[in-house]
């Protein structure tokens, strides 16, 4: 299937209405950008780079879409020939995947045609608004977790797809593992998973079912304690499993004085190396409440798909510089308060000293003279329309995950708070 | 792509562990049911049915799904050789898409050997949770806009697949069109849409991009007139378009007052039949406010694709009985506290008095005798492994739409409050 009609409706009429004068090949500059963060957060993480530029590569409409167009009479059959031939063949730049974004930040330059441009308007926004939004929230949980392992559990709680998408964000943002099983197919990351309550049910009792998942998976397995009585349930997995018992799940209760009792009756049964893996329903504060309890590792499901109540970045696709006919730049922006855009087309560099991030510095017009600037933010994506392999599939995947534990590394050390305050760094255009 | 590796390992770990004792065949029953409404909501709407059922059709294995689980070791060879031939061979039923939904409706129930039941607990989960949060969200949008009608335009909100599916959700709760265009061609939804204000930055003034617009689109088109100055945009897109104007849309700004000032102006312009849609981040409380305000119609985004507030509906899917090996029926339920399962089969009955919904009746293993007890909520979607083809397609989600429109009529009157309250109706296991 191709990814040419997952997009609105005005893309097209917008190159219908440009086709009439040609104004559709003029050369134009978009960027993605989020005017804020999430209310009190001090980063966020740019991610779906990777998945994005997948999806511009593969744009293109085919017979089944313009017959579609056509018949629907969405646009003229002018336009509708203009977009049989569409490929895109503009230049893209943008931040490095994984990197950290402020208010502001230009994290995406997308220049070509008008057409061309803006017509992958909404699919980019879709992607960055939900990738960005649950690597924003995975980076928190992380920081929580204090380098304890966290697994994202949640693909049941967000659309199927979407599903996938988060689990390569989360990685992305430093979580080590998925349930998810596509996510581990396409993007190379590392997939886990034991058992369900549901299978305990399916048996005359636990310790059957403990009996049989071992039978399979061996006793390094992870066996899930809750289904009936915690305490019981813990007895019976060491009694069946032996000390060797890889890891026990808890699902459900008061987590932390129930972590220390288990972590208790583990080691008092010999099992001092069974590992507590917790799953109910956390999220960063959940996380950090466990700092202090024998938790060995966390699944996260729901506030991490749902980026922890910041479910969509808030990042707007802006024309910000056009062509004037005449081979000069114009400098664009809408003018309504509130929205306001910086036109121009900018040049970000974040300003670091001793190492430490001290200001996300965006040049506008005129770029940056020599290397005392800072990090220069801006990579180039794609080339007269060919994309940076090196940007793709599960390689990429996991250069996104590195580049985002340097980012994050730069960061003052506030900036790791979970409290609400404001953006770790100051946003400057110079 | 299949759908079949959109699932959690532990799916396939468990149907690993089954399969050495044969009880992966012991006929199962799974429930798919919200333990609770979202905080303060009266009622939920089930959607996501004709998609799921047809990801249920068409979930296979194929050689390039079973080669990565065999090369990942995921699970024996003996469950590749299985997973080989797999394919849904029992019953579903369920409630009917676009029904309402109160804490624990068995709206889904699936019922099979424990691995073909159990195997789409994740694809049902993440086909529900997200549909029906946007179904949920839209039909009190849809109450709250009082008859005026309104536009999914959230695709940009949200991951590129689910946006689609936001749209369906959308349109089955009474929205009346949507941006996707995808959206159009899959599910037969009337597509919306004409111009960002990136068309505008594009020309040499307001006025020349207004006329671009209207010589591809015509006069009945929307412009959108708040790229520089409001008033200033109404007064050109009126003198370009003339009185016959079909609609301006305003994206920024106080709304209430700024609508009325528009609708004067539009009115002493001669444009008397213009209409007025307003797009700036509304959710059910905006539309709720602009109710004496002379709108037209609505256009929806962040908020009717991230469930306004609830974005995942947090829904569960619980092996709630299964056969014992002699031919009886066992209840089961997981047992822990907050977390507790009303084991067995159900039959769930919306109990009406003078047409009024009073009651969400679920009789446990004994159904009711007689037409006295109301209306019956589950159907029969699946039979042997067929789907229903009614329940499919742009069809089947037009059906949804109608029956949505009929099940919500059913509800007491203070169902529509947008304030917090429990669920409109109590349910009742009898």
């Amino acid at each position: 299937m191709t990814s040419a009609l997952l997009t609105d409706r005005y893309e097209l009429t917008m190159i219908d209405a440009a086709l009439r004068d040609g104004r559709h090949r003029r050369s134009s500059v978009f960027e993605l950008f989020a005017r804020r963060l999430p209310a009190g957060r001090r980063y966020g993480v740019v991610a779906g780079t990777g998945r994005f530029l997948e999806l511009l590569r593969d744009f293109r409409f085919g017979a089944a879409e313009l017959d579609w167009l056509r018949h629907e009479n969405v646009v003229s059959p002018a336009t509708v020939d203009f977009l049989a031939d569409f490929r895109f063949t503009g230049q893209v730049h943008g931040y490095r995947e994984g990197d950290l974004y402020f208010p502001g930040s230009p994290l995406l330059v997308v220049e070509g045609g008008f057409a061309e441009a803006v017509v992958v308007e909404t699919l980019a926004l879709s992607v960055f608004n939900y990738d960005s939004a649950v690597a924003s929230a995975a980076a928190r949980m992380v920081s929580a977790a204090d380098g304890r392992p966290l697994a994202d559990m949640g693909s049941r709680r967000t659309g199927e797809r979407s599903a996938v998408a988060a689990a390569r964000a989360a990685f992305i943002a430093g979580f080590g593992a998925t349930s998810n099983l596509e996510a581990g197919r396409t993007w190379g990351i590392p997939t886990m998973g034991t058992a369900a309550h549901a299978f305990t049910l399916l048996h005359d009792s636990e310790e059957q079912a403990f009996q049989a998942q071992i039978d399979a998976l061996g006793v390094g397995t992870t066996l899930l304690v809750d289904t009936y009585d915690i305490t019981e349930g813990v007895a019976t997995a060491v009694r069946v499993a032996g000390p060797e018992l890889g890891a026990v799940r808890i699902d459900s209760g008061d987590l932390a004085p129930t972590v220390a009792a288990v972590r208790a009756q583990l080691d008092a049964l010999g099992a001092t190396g069974t590992r507590i893996t917790v799953t109910n329903d956390l999220d960063e504060f959940a996380i950090a409440g466990l700092r202090s309890a024998p938790v060995d590792s966390y699944g996260v499901g729901t506030a991490l798909v749902t980026g922890s109540g910041a479910v969509a970045a808030g990042m707007v696709y802006k024309l910000v510089a056009h062509h004037d006919g005449a081979g000069g730049w114009v400098s664009v922006g809408k003018k309504s308060e509130a929205k306001a855009t910086v036109g121009g087309r900018k040049q970000p560099v974040r300003r670091l000293v001793d190492g430490v991030a001290v200001e996300e510095t965006i040049y506008v017009e005129d770029p940056p003279v020599g290397a005392e600037a800072g990090r220069a933010l801006l990579v180039e994506l794609v080339r007269d329309g060919v994309v940076d392999e090196d940007a793709l599939g599960a390689a990429g995947t996991l250069r996104a995950r590195q580049h985002h534990a340097t980012a994050i590394a730069e960061l003052p050390i506030e900036a790791q708070s979970l409290g609400r305050g404001d953006a770790a760094i100051p946003t400057v255009y110079r």
